[in-house]
Parts: structure tokens; C-alpha cells; sequence
């Protein structure tokens, strides 16, 4: 008898069913390609054993400790650093068990699917996790994380990764991502390659942004005292990232503004930034209008721009006081695209050679204003859910959505956007499997022929995110 | 042959509606707690024999009286008091012949739902209402509604409710609760709580606030001449509430603005209102201050704090003027919560001693900002969906959007809402089978094991709502 | 063997798709009334063959050459004609060649739907389109154009079209409909009538506003060189629309803003703008107090008001630059109903002598305010989903959104806004298909008897729309 679970979040009427795993099917068997994430190069780089299993799959993953907070259980029982160092739970076991109790929360969230996949298909775990069988889990993770089969490099084959891209700053040295091209792995065209994130050069409220720009002098050779040495600092830095085998860069801004100066106000905004002068407005002026400059800069290098607006960082005071950045407490915020991308649009919009890739944290501008704008603007695709948008529920309602206007061809693919790497075949799975039940209610809709569904599913799978990122155009 | 009625509202394919039946079957043997609402004590105080049916079920139904304004039927046609006094319909045959006549309006709308299961169950009809019918229907309920069986008291227990909570403002005396307390039906732990509602004495909009805040003063035996003596008779008065069974304060405000003004600016703000020179802005000011304020208080007393934001009131100016508040005049408008809530957060939202339920008009906030917030702070907690949203689609919605990042367990549970007494247990119902139908379909999909959301499904009818509604803790 | 497309866009359920197909049945067999639409209507005056399958079919339709155009094909390569007259292809199969290598663009888009349709029910074809069967489709297309059945009336006969209206600027003679009378196809009752349309003599900010004023005083014989002019104008050709054959006015502004000024600030904005001294608030502060004038005007003369808010015109500046208005360039903006619409609501909301049939591009406004304002007042109804939004999953959510607020009965019906004449029986049918799926699900849901659901989608396809845009009343 088959495994139930082949028919994970496909469609339950029958006839649909029998179709979307027809469609899935061919879309499990393509390569992964993963052109927008946060997995740490190092761990490719060095390829050593996996960290136990609560190091590896609780603490770095906000999803999860954000969860327990909302329940009252603060990040530190679930091993989560402090920003002063004062110490918290060390201890993996205790960690998972302390997870595992509160293993009910995640019922119906993404996070639990991705989970229990993981341990399934990853791991090879039969046993559900649950209070009872913490330490069984535990224990078979350990186990399974000690194989050589189970080290970083073995699992990116088995898990048919065609290509990873991770994501550094300009004032990373990109040390890793040499050592992998030294072994085969990185470097244009390679396996792991890089991406072009500035926010902490380009962000004036970035905690030290004017020390990061001091830095980002240094280490592309070129004077930031003045706004044009800063900006062949960065010319520089895109350069060394393309050696480096990027095809993107990417943006975290809290809106999604656009503004096209002109080279003197440009300049005094970024004076004001450096003498500690600008204030939100400046800071907002200043994100806004580097996007526009970006754009030209992308126009002549070929970098894809990934646009990733509408966060509140550090929304939860107490929480960033006492963890830091990046462990659960941001939250989105109404994000308006119309008017904020009209600068950009204006400029290049309707240019071929730039491409944008615009992702969202607020589904309520799919039909609205993402999906008329990338079905009207020859530069802009439209990138995956995203976040906490990244669930099964969320990517049919986009397909729902963004498809009428838009269709499948302005989108660009998923991506996993993960720091996960285990999660990362699931991930893309997921994605497959709700987009092969969108196709196939289309198909048993009759609006659509199974054949153009089936090559659908395999475009958005595969060819649709290679050609989107650029994946693999320059190999050498 | 079984009553196809038994699948009212489970999704049409067979196999996840008979996982549907089995999982609402389960909650359907639950008691009703029903944590917030709007049902007169008095009613149970004094237990007497309903009225006519269309003075029962008509006319003080704003969802009913509404849509056939909206056709051009004018409220005093249908009963509704007027301001001024002048004569409207009386005739409850008449009423209900008038509205049987436009009972086609109601297709597709929870009234309908509400109305029809309320006439089968709670009445024992078999007829369908409908201008031919309207007669026999009348008679048949006016018949019911003469027997025993049908006064408050017994109705209260075969609807099997648990815990039935009303809402009253901090200038009632509570001596309905107090008779019910006497009679064995109220007081702390007891069957008929009341809910704190402060409105009255908060908002400096609201009809003769100046007033409502000496009479505050005088049932307090407080002098609110100064804020001091505000905030002491407020906390009088939440004694008192408590005393009376309170669990719960509840808060209706135009947005969820919070400040947290400090001491001399509060006081400020409270003498610009005594003195009838606050404006709009001080009276925005002076609600999202009480709430900060609030929150506080909560924290000393533990009541639960519920936020019902985004309604404005007496939108409809022309009905406002004929016949008052509460007749159906009040629209939604967009509502802000991240920004809104930030000050109230800042200060006590990683507090697992508050809890604040916040409930919504505006579903365009439910992947954005609510369930984000909601599972990323330990107070938060997200009310069923409220008043124009108290309907299945949006109630299956609800779940679809939330559930992926709040889950079930940031959730309160299902509230009625309602003043219509008869309608309690069909409201509830309601809720279970939609809830019923969304985990069958996780089921269905294998993302949830059936014993989990049978779990699930009992604490979302009955665990969940007394858990996060403190119902039964105080009891004696 | 029945043709599956017989099932087109019902739910794949096998119960709830027989349903669907009796409900659909019932649709399917009204005449189709169009109350507001873009024909021209020197189509059907004239009565000539059309001219090429590309001209016809692909050239003027917006929604494919903004697709095309967003994957880099720029519009003149599809013959849209250019602002200076530069030349762009003429080659009617050359277009067609290269809009058929980019069909698969339209997967999942009404676009697809509709042409599809139009191939297989209109021009009677079997061979599915794409690059290889280009010419054999336009062959095939263009010998049917050649037909005497293929011509304007003919078609509108086999359509089964009742009603059909057009939309004139009150600067249009009306000629054509002239001759539509006296050929009796025109003229109050008649079959082809028009609709007021007057944005370009309103809206400060269109084009040559002050010009088409004097021209306005022109053909009107009024002095529009004062305000009371420009009303008197306006008066007079309300009346010579109405009497060829109008019943509703039409009114496309950015925002749905509403307001009531008094006389003498009226004739000073319009001072304003016809000395070239109107600035951007101004021209929307004439827009949203001329709503109100209008409003006034429709509660003597009888003329069904239409809202079309929300559109940012000529967002695409290079398009709009090189090919002018509606081609493609514009996008949707979130849309405010509440407050806007407040000024007009208070002066005449509650009148039933008026009627306002409000439309949106902006989805988030379903539930929070659209229902609950159409179900709150007696002169306003809610507008098929519109333009981006007419498509099968949003009218399907319009359903699922609106209905439980608003009911089916204050909803206006379908209409298809289209220039694209031969698709206009597709578009009704989708519609229609659409609305029998969704009540289907209420039947199967046992919330709706399926001899109610019989007679809502006769209404929602016949009577009400009949009824709500006075469709046949003057009738002579």
C-alpha cells in the first residue's frame, strides 16, 4: 500500500488529487535551484558534521522560538544567545525536550510540515515527535548527524541542489565562497555563489552604517569620504561578487520607495549620513533613492535586484534589548508598491537588460498593485511569498491571485530563503506540491490541457527561476 | 434516512466531510462558554416568558433591519424605536409578515443561517420561513414561546451553556448580577458574568462623557474631579466588576492606538475633557492612553483585556438621528495594529501576567500584521473574527490565514457577540462546524493526524475560550 | 460523448459540478443585458465586416499586448499605433504569428479564457492555438469575417444580446446612436443605447479640460464660461443622452472621494481651472464635489450613477508617451470607500430615488467596507469586479466576500466593460459559470435550498441587472 503522505497538501477531491500527483511528479524530479537564501557558506565551505540536533534545528530558526515566546517561553530556555552574554540553555536535550512539549503549538503552521518532513525525509525518522518521543527523536537525529552521509556537501547532493546561493554584505571578504571555488564548488557558474546585499552600507539607521561605509572604503580600495568614492566602493564590491559567481543582489528596506536624485542632493543626504546629521526622513530618502542607483548599476553589471520590502525590524524591544537581530521579533507592515516604485519605474521600467525581482510581506497588494505591475512593466517579476508568507496556504492564494494578470511568466519561481539548510528540499517540495494542485484544479477546471500544465509545473520548478536569476549564464 | 442538515457547512467532498462529521461531533458535545456577548441580564435575572416573535427576533437584530434599509425598507416599518418618540410599527404580526416578505435578501448570509437553525433547533420547526409561511411560522414560535420550556432559564440549559457572559458599563450598579448571584446563577465561578466595559467614561466622544465621569465618581464614592480620582474609581469599579464575575474588561474604539502618556500629560489631557476644550486628536489621545492605562490594571486585577477596534460609529447619520446608536449605522474602516499597538507592546506585551484578546473589522490585517503579532508576543491573543466577519466564509478564512503563523494557540476561541439570546448555541455551532470542515481539510491533506485535530478541535470549542478567558478560575 | 467543456471553470466535485451544471443551465438560456461597456457604436451602427482576426482580436485588446509588453515585446510590434505616427506593424498575420509564439504567456488568465472561448464558440474552431497552428487559426478566423453571419448584427443577434450600452463623452453627437434609432435598434428601449460619460469635461487634469469646456457650452447652447453654465450644460445633454436611450451616467476617477461644497466654492474651483490656476487638490476637490452635483441631478432625471474609482492613468509614462491612453499603462491604487464616500451618503445615501452602482479594483475593501456600506444604504449597490479584477477567481471571491454582508440583492449583476464586442457572450458565460459554482456549494453546503439557488442565478444573470440599471423602464 502507498504512503499516504505521497498526497501531502494536494487537493482532496479525487479527480484533482490523481492530477496534481501526476504534475508533482515531474516537478520532483528536478534539480533545487535555491537563488535567494541565508545558509552560511562556512558550513559548505568547511564541511564538517552537523552541530547536535537542537543547535542544528531549534535555536537559529525564529520561527520556532518566536512560537514558544507567544506562549510564554522565553528565547534563552531554548538556548537562544544573549546580546551581553549572560547565559542560557546549553544543553541540546533540554532544548529539544522543552520544544518538544510545546510540539502542539505548531499544528497547522508551516514550520511543523517542514519539521516533520525533515525528520521523515531528511532523517528517515518513522516515530512522530511529540512529548513522549522527545529523546527517540533526539537521539536518531544525533545518530543519523554523525554518518559522513549526513555532512554538509553529502546531504547538497542528496538533496539534488543544482545551485545555492547564499547572501553577504560588501564587507564580507568573501573567503568562503574562495575556498569553494578552490574545491569545485563555488565561483561563476558553481554550486554555492553569492549575493550582493548592501542594506548595511546603504541603510543610515543600520546599527554603525558610517563605520560600515568607513570599511566598505577599505576594502574596496576606493575613498568613502565623498559620495562618488562610495559609489565606486560599491562598483568595486559588485564587481568582486560577480568573480565571485553572483547573479543578484538583494535589498531589506523597510518600504518599498524608490526616489531618483540628482547627484548633488544625492551627495548631501549622504554627507549628513556620515557627519551624523540625517535624520529618518534622510535615511528614508537616501534607501530610496540608492535602489534607483542600483537599478543603473544593474543595467551595466547584470545583477538581478531582489527587492525585499516591508519589514519592521525589531519590532519586540525587549526581545532585540535582550537577543539581538534576526530571532523573531520583526512584523510586517502595510507595504504600498504603486507610487513607491514609480521612480524606479519611470527610469527603467520598460528596460529589458534590468530585471527586479519584488517579493512581499503583505498579501493584500496581489491583485492590487504586484500583479498589474509586473504584468505591465517589462523589468519586474514577481518573487515567492515570503516569510511568513512561505506556507502552503499563502502560495495558493498568490497562485490564486497574481496568476489572473500576471500569469505564471512575471513570477520567478520559489525560493527557500532559508538559513535551514536541511529544510531546503523540503521547502522547495512544499512550493512544488501547492503549485501541482493549483495546475491541476485548473486542468480538471478545464481551463488549462494537462500537457501546458505539465510543462508549467516544470518551468516553475526549474526554468523559470534559472532564467529569472540569471542561474548559470555565466559559467565559464 | 439522516437529516442531510447534519453536514450543514462541511466541505462537499465526501471523504473530508466524513472526517468533518466525526471531528464535530466531538465538539458538539462541548459545553458553550460564550465569553463575550451582548445579552440583556436581565433576561436571566428575571427569567420571564419571551416576547412576540418579532420582538424577539426582529426588531432588535441591526444584521436584519439593515438589509432591508439597504432595500429601501425603512427601520420603523420594521419596529425600531425612534429618537424623538414618534410612532413606528408595533404590530409584531405585521413586522414579521414585512420581513418574511424580504427574506430572499438574507440568501447566503449568516442571518439566514443564524435565523433558519435557530427556527429548526431551538423551535422544533420544520416549516421554511418564506412569505407564504410567514403566518404558521409566527404562530408556531409565539406558541413555543409561551411554554415553560422556553423561558430564559431552561432555554440557558438546554443550550447547554457552561458560562455566559454579559457586558456592562462601569455605571451600571450590576444588580441584575446581583440578583443572579442571590439566586445562585452568578457571582464569581457562576453561570452569568459580567464583562467591564468602559467606553462610556473613556471616550470623550461618546454622549455626555463629562457626565458619565461624575456619575463614575459617585458609584465609586471616588471624586473624578481630578485623574487621580479617575483612575482610583475605574479600579473601584473593576473591584466591583470582579466581585460581580468578571473576567474580562472590553474596549470599543474607532482604531487600536495605545500611548503611554506620562502622568502630567494624562491629567492634562483629562482636564481638557472635563472642561469641554479636548479635541479630536486629545480624545484619539486620551482612549490610546486609557489603554496603556488599562493594561496596568490588568496586570494588578488580571482581567482579561479585549480590544474590538475599527467600527465607526453611526456612520449612517440619517439613522443615527431617527433611531439612535446600535440600529445597524456603523461601518468598518482600515485598521492599523502594528504601529498602533507599539506603545501598549513596548511596555507589558512580553508580559505573561497581561492578555489582551484583540479582535478585528478589517480581515486585509490577518497574514499581515495580526497573526504576526499575535505569535510573537506572550499578552496577544487573536479573537474570533467579529460582527461583519461573524460568518463562515470569513470564519474558514480566519483559520486559512492565521493559523500559519499565530496557530491554533494564539487563538481565543469562538465569542458569540450577540444580544440574541435564542441564537447562542446556533452561533456556536457555526464556529465548530467551519472549524470542523478547516481541520478536516489538514487531515485530508496529511498535515494534521486525526487524533491531533481532534485534540485540537475540543480545545478550540471549550478549552481554549476558558483557558484564555479565565473563565472558571476565580470560582469559589 | 458530452464535450467536457461543458464543465468549464465548475468546482471539480462530482456532486457540487452537477449541481453547478443545472444552475448553470438555467443561466445559461437568458438574454445576456450589458449595461455598461466600450463598444464602439459605430460597430453595430454600420454593420461592416470586421476587419482582420489580429485587428479584430488582438491590437485594440490591452490586456494582451501589456502582457506581451511586460516580456519585453513592445506594443508596436503588435500594431499599436504610436502618438506621433511613427509606424508600427500593419501585417495582420505577422502580429498574429507573434502573439501565438507567446500564448503560453496567458496560461491561467481570463485573456486565455475568453479567446479561447471566442475560437471555439464564436468562430466555431477546434484547433487549440499556439505558434504552430498560428496560421491555420487566423485562416480559419479571418474566412468566417468574411461571412454575412460574422457581421456586427448578426452577432448581437446570435449573442443574445437584449441590451447593449455604450459610453460617450458629453462632447459626442450621439450620431451613431442616431442612426442606430432610425435603423430601430437605438433610442430609449431600443437595443444599442448609451451611456453618460463625463470624465474629460469634469476632471481638471484631463487633457484639454478648459477646451472640452468650450466645446461642451458648444454643443450644449449654454455659457459654460460660469459655473451655473457649465450645470445648465451639463443638464442639457444628460437629457439628450437619456433620450438616446440612457439610463445611467459614468464616472471613472482615481479616488472615490465625494464632496458637498456650497455654490459659491464650486464656481471658484471652477474659476480656477478654466484660468490654467487649478492645482492637483483642486481638480480632486471639483472631481469629488461634482459627484455630488451628479448625484443631485440623477435623483431628478433618473440616471443610474457608476463609480469606477481607483485607477492610476498612464502609470507607464514611456507607454503613455509613445501610445497614449489605454493601452495597457494603467494601474490600480488602494482605494478608500468609507470616508470618501461619506459627504454624498449623508446628502442622499438614504434616498431610494437615487442609486449608485459602485465598482473597485481593490479587492481589500470586500468585507470591510463595500458590504457593509451596500448593505447599510438604500442607494447604494456593489459593481461586478472590474477590469483586473474580472476574471474567475476574484468574481468567485467577490462571492464568497460580499454575499454574507450584502446579500446577492445588492449586487448589480455582471457587466463586461469590453470593447472586445465578439467576446462579450464568453464573458457573460464565465460569469454566469462562476456564480452557479458558488451557489452550488451553498446547496451543497445545505445553506441554500438548491429552488432558491435556481432563482438567485436567473436574477443575478437577468433581473437584477435589468433592475438596477433601469434597463427597458422607458421603454416606448
Amino acid at each position: 500500500m502507498p504512503d499516504p503522505r505521497q498526497d501531502l497538501l494536494f487537493p482532496a477531491d479525487p479527480g484533482v488529487r490523481t492530477l496534481a500527483r501526476r504534475l508533482h511528479a515531474l516537478a520532483a524530479e528536478q534539480p533545487i535551484i535555491s537563488p535567494h537564501g541565508h545558509v552560511d557558506p562556512a558550513i559548505l565551505a568547511e564541511d564538517r558534521p552537523f552541530p547536535d540536533p537542537a543547535q542544528l534545528l531549534i535555536v537559529p530558526d525564529h520561527y520556532l522560538t518566536r512560537m514558544l515566546l507567544s506562549q510564554g517561553v522565553p528565547p534563552g530556555r531554548l538556548g537562544v544567545p544573549t546580546v551581553d552574554g549572560s547565559p542560557t540553555e546549553t544543553d541540546g536535550r533540554a532544548i529539544w525536550r522543552l520544544f518538544a512539549a510545546h510540539w502542539h503549538l505548531f499544528r497547522g503552521t508551516p514550520s511543523r510540515l517542514w519539521l516533520e518532513q525533515t525528520f521523515r525525509e531528511v532523517f528517515g525518522l518513522s516515530t512522530a515527535l511529540g512529548p513522549a518521543t522527545a529523546d527517540e527523536v533526539y537521539d536518531a537525529i544525533a545518530a543519523r548527524l554523525a554518518e559522513p552521509e549526513f555532512r554538509p556537501r553529502a546531504l547538497f547532493e542528496r538533496f539534488g541542489i543544482e545551485v545555492l546561493a547564499t547572501t553577504e554584505s560588501p564587507l564580507d571578504d568573501l573567503a568562503w565562497h574562495a575556498k569553494l571555488a578552490a574545491d569545485g564548488w563555488g565561483g561563476p557558474g558553481g554550486r554555492v555563489i553569492t549575493t550582493f546585499r548592501p542594506d548595511n552600507v546603504v541603510d543610515m539607521e543600520f546599527e554603525d552604517w558610517a563605520g560600515n561605509v568607513e570599511r566598505l572604503g577599505a576594502i574596496a580600495g576606493e575613498d568613502t569620504g565623498t559620495y562618488a568614492g562610495y559609489l565606486a566602493a560599491l562598483r568595486r564590491r559588485r564587481e568582486a561578487f560577480v568573480a565571485a559567481g553572483a547573479t543578484c543582489s538583494d535589498h531589506g528596506h523597510p518600504t518599498a520607495r524608490t526616489l531618483a536624485l540628482d547627484r548633488a542632493e544625492a551627495a548631501a543626504l549622504y554627507d549628513r549620513g556620515r557627519r551624523g546629521t540625517a535624520d529618518a526622513a534622510d535615511a528614508e530618502a537616501f534607501r530610496a533613492h540608492m535602489l534607483v542607483e542600483f537599478a543603473r548599476m544593474s543595467i551595466d553589471d547584470g545583477l538581478v535586484m531582489q527587492l525585499h520590502p516591508g519589514s519592521v525590524r525589531n519590532h519586540n524591544r525587549w526581545l532585540y534589548a535582550r537577543h539581538g537581530r534576526d530571532v523573531g521579533g520583526d512584523i510586517p507592515q502595510a507595504t504600498e508598491y504603486l507610487h513607491a516604485l514609480t521612480p524606479l519605474l519611470d527610469a527603467h521600467g520598460n528596460d529589458p537588460r534590468l530585471r527586479v525581482v519584488v517579493y512581499t510581506l503583505d498579501e493584500y497588494t496581489f491583485t492590487r498593485e504586484l500583479a498589474p505591475l509586473a504584468g505591465g512593466y517589462a523589468a519586474l517579476y514577481l518573487g515567492a511569498p515570503w516569510w511568513f508568507l512561505d506556507s502552503p496556504e499563502v502560495l495558493r492564494r498568490f497562485r490564486e491571485s497574481v496568476t489572473e494578470t500576471a500569469g505564471f511568466y512575471n513570477t520567478a519561481g520559489f525560493v527557500d530563503d532559508t538559513r535551514a539548510f536541511c529544510s531546503i528540499p523540503v521547502r522547495h517540495d512544499v512550493a512544488r506540491r501547492v503549485d501541482a494542485g493549483f495546475l491541476a484544479r485548473l486542468v480538471a477546471e478545464h481551463r488549462l490541457d494537462e500537457d501546458e500544465a505539465a510543462e508549467t509545473i516544470v518551468d516553475l520548478a526549474y526554468r523559470l527561476p534559472r532564467r529569472v536569476y540569471k542561474i548559470g549564464e555565466r559559467s565559464q
